[in-house]
């Protein structure tokens, strides 16, 4: 149990799940004053310096559990199935994103089904049952698509891109509808970060390039270069839809393809902090950390303007072969003075997001060279 | 006991003191992947969200037993006895700042017979162990004097302005000497802010200007104004000289007169991060607290420049006559959403120093209005 702290007023945000996303709340609950809890699976996890409660978040009593003990329940991820999350809710705890809310970052389809209601533009895509409905999708979208399970992936899993029902036959025979949708002509992957309150109140960073690789995050240009202008306020005009029309409360990530004809189309959602917004912890006036305690607390927000021109961040993936990220210190801020290092407290794993560094400048070329030259010291090829 | 994390290497700083130095320390632990320990008094101490200990710094077994479970011990404070901290050394314990070099901050004495034999400018001084010693100092320097406690003076505790050797007669009752300086005619107080590694490295903010109320720091702006040039170099020439010469590790803050006649005299010392570096969380590329974990674990030194032209740090002394800090959060971080606000979780007290804010721009007049109209909203006059 966490002591409560002498002069503290009685703000407790309770963050579901132990990963980086909860452990870089910290810094900015600290500088706020705020007592963050965290219902995490294992003692080892990345957020286990905030007061931890272990526990899971598929199990009724562990949520209920955790929540009594908070002002305000938040999220690290969106696995929380729906129906604990109605029952905080029945119950009077204040949970943001709501349930209503946080379905459609939790299932694909009727995220689709909800932004093409909107009007909200999105790739073509179609809901399969059946290996014919998938034939069909094929034939009228040039024999390849993208096909998705609706809930449970994330950073490449669940995703898989397919010329033929068979290559999913194992997906359609668990029976659960799956998502087919176009394979995207696209230029370059956007994404656009708002936090929105309970009460309305709504702000926008800078629209930001997400460069992927094999499936996941790999780094973040922010703003997005040659953004300024239509593409920006494009952009903007989309997540703020998505936010107020599904009423999203905290930090709105909307994934965005850029085709090669300059439209936009809504790629993911995730309603939480998000990779593509690391580079706000170093770059920005108020960190997304600070806007999600900030937004899920109803407090004002933070001004979101860019500290510098550019920054970039690059994700640390598998980390080193032997030792720890630290051992690479030494070397890395020695070399790299003016970089951020961010270090989740993972145990190295080919992939796996370990840490993240980021570099801010005028100079876009000499911004990106650095960050990537700091990130190359942690990294081992074979855990790349 | 703090859980060992997932993945982290042995990497664990000690600190001595759990006040707002200590609290501030973890938002750049957390970042860097390093496990703060700290030595408070109580539980409900400003830092307890690390892993914390409770235990007196002015007993020996307290201090060893802490010391057996980190790496590195540093300080929020200079209270912790010479005599303690030499047996840590000789038991091979890293401690930084060493007690010899700490010795410097604690004893102003001391501090003042080494700076004099290095030729770093300070005020006319005398070491005061009788009446008539004084008598001889006051009648040497215009009848009046400042006298100061050899140690354990703060924030304007231990220091009397005297000018009859009966202002003194309780200090010189207790026997211990005291130290007598000339009230300076100065123009303004300056700080100077350098952080050194065990192996040599050294680095420095730019000079800030540091503005006093009732013997404590009200406002620092930083870079100071008008300040660019033989000004910034002497005063970085200055503590760079302190800073090798007497060994310093971590940062070291050295407080300055600035004369009528434009010289720079030193004032005083501290060993550890100070209040006139805050401005660095917010308003440059590396921090003092990280700055000075980098520094106190020997890893190579951060850029330290700065991310406004101007940054200005208000105190918020006392804090609200009724309930909490986070109760004015609603009003002050609507009124100004570009300052930075920083609650120590420390019950409001008259004079207390429960918090701070930043801004930062370019236009220091605006600057410092954000900064001084967020920080009213935080303290009411009858605590102030």
């Amino acid at each position: 149990m966490h002591p409560r702290q002498d002069g503290d007023s009685p703000v407790r945000v309770g963050v579901i799940g132990g990963g980086q996303l909860a452990r870089m709340m910290i810094p900015a609950a600290v500088n706020l004053g705020i007592e963050l809890h965290v219902l995490a699976e294992n003692s080892g996890d990345s957020a286990a310096l905030a007061a931890t409660t272990i526990g899971d978040y598929r199990e009724r009593e562990d949520v209920l559990r955790f929540a009594e003990g908070v002002d305000v329940v938040t999220f690290d991820h969106e696995h929380v199935p729906t129906e604990i999350l109605r029952e905080l809710v029945e119950r009077g705890v204040r949970v943001h994103p709501s349930p209503d809310a946080l379905v459609y970052a939790q299932d694909k389809l009727l995220m689709r089904e909800r932004l093409s209601e909107l009007g909200v533009p999105v790739p073509e895509w179609a809901r399969i049952e059946t290996a014919e409905q998938l034939d069909l999708f094929l034939q009228a979208n040039g024999g390849r698509a993208v096909v998705k399970t609706a809930r449970g992936g994330y950073d490449g899993k669940g995703v898989r891109v397919v010329s033929s029902s068979t290559d999913i036959a194992d997906w359609l025979a668990v029976g659960d509808p799956l998502l087919a949708e176009e394979l995207v002509d696209f230029r370059r992957e956007l994404a656009q970060l708002v936090a929105r309150r309970p009460s309305g109140e709504i702000v926008n960073w800078p629209v930001v390039e997400s460069i992927q690789r094999d499936g996941v995050c790999a780094e973040v240009i922010a703003p997005a270069p040659r953004s300024a202008g239509k593409l920006a306020d494009v952009a903007c005009e989309i997540a703020t839809t998505v936010a107020e029309e599904l009423g999203v409360t905290g930090v709105l990530a909307v994934e965005l393809f850029e085709t090669m004809d300059e439209r936009l189309l809504v790629n993911e959602l995730a309603m939480r902090p998000h990779n593509t917004g690391h580079w706000s912890i170093d770059g920005s006036t108020t960190s997304q950390f600070e806007q999600h305690l900030r937004a899920v607390l109803d407090l004002p927000l933070g001004a979101t303007g860019t500290r510098d021109q550019w920054s970039v961040m690059v994700n640390i993936l598998g980390g080193p072969a032997e030792g720890s990220l630290a051992d690479r210190y030494p070397a890395a801020l020695g070399d790299q003075p003016t970089v951020k290092v961010h270090n989740y407290g993972k145990e190295p794993r080919p992939g796996r997001k370990v840490g993240h560094v980021t570099a801010g400048g005028d100079d876009l070329d000499e911004v990106a060279y650095q960050a990537r030259a700091a990130a190359a010291y942690f990294q081992d090829d074979n855990l790349g």
